[in-house]
């Protein structure tokens, strides 16, 4: 078998697609296990994350493959990837370069509930303009 | 306004619930770090986290709220909750009490890609059977 069918096999096979082919991913920082966002992965998402060790997400707002970094230059190259109990959702252990918000924030989640609403708790580490000339990395 | 209608203005029409009405969430221990889970919440779910501080999911295999812990004892107490950039998902920082998986282990994400396949890298601290009696938590 090519490494693909084997992958395909040993792997893909096991992961529980949802009804658009897609899988929740959580990227975390494997070494402060800082949560950096929440995206989502198809088929071939995972292969290309698997085979290349940098993270490639399926954009669904874009409805195409997403090379995180590929714009911005904000890669996560990949430690490990695991699976949850269920087959479902996918965890992400990732060294990310720079930030992973599209807003140049750190993480994605830098709002917390207050009682007066979402509050920032983050700023932004990079301008936004700074991360993306023409296209939208996110 | 009553406290519902407030929480109702000011946190949950801020997030973007899915056709299903359904957002997913990260469930982070807040001292170590553990990503936990992913699971997901309706806004009954999201409102009765935040009123009663203790988590609830929506559970989408019985089409009802699921309120960790309510079988297993294995409670999540809401620390902080916090939106992601786009209002799509939502990371719950949390103390667990004890393991947050129904297959005993600490975590959900026991399972890491190799080669030869999804490999436990975890095993449980509890018995499953000791988790549960007639009903299951998850």
């Amino acid at each position: 078998m090519s490494t693909d069918a084997i992958l395909d096999a040993s792997l893909l096979e096991q992961i529980a697609f949802d009804a658009a082919g897609l899988v929740p991913v959580v990227a975390q920082q494997f070494d402060t296990g800082e949560v950096l966002m929440l995206a989502w992965m198809n088929r071939d998402a995972v292969r290309e994350t698997l085979l290349r060790r940098q993270v490639c997400y399926w954009s669904r707002s874009r409805a195409a493959l997403w090379r995180k970094g590929e714009t911005s230059g904000q890669h996560q190259r990949l430690v490990e990837l695991r699976l949850d109990c269920d087959g479902d959702a996918l965890l992400a252990l990732v060294d990310q370069s720079g930030v992973a918000c599209h807003t140049g924030r750190r993480d994605c989640f830098y709002r917390a509930a207050r009682p007066q609403g979402w509050t920032p708790i983050a700023e932004p580490l990079v301008a936004p303009e700074r991360l993306y000339r023409a296209t939208a990395d996110h």
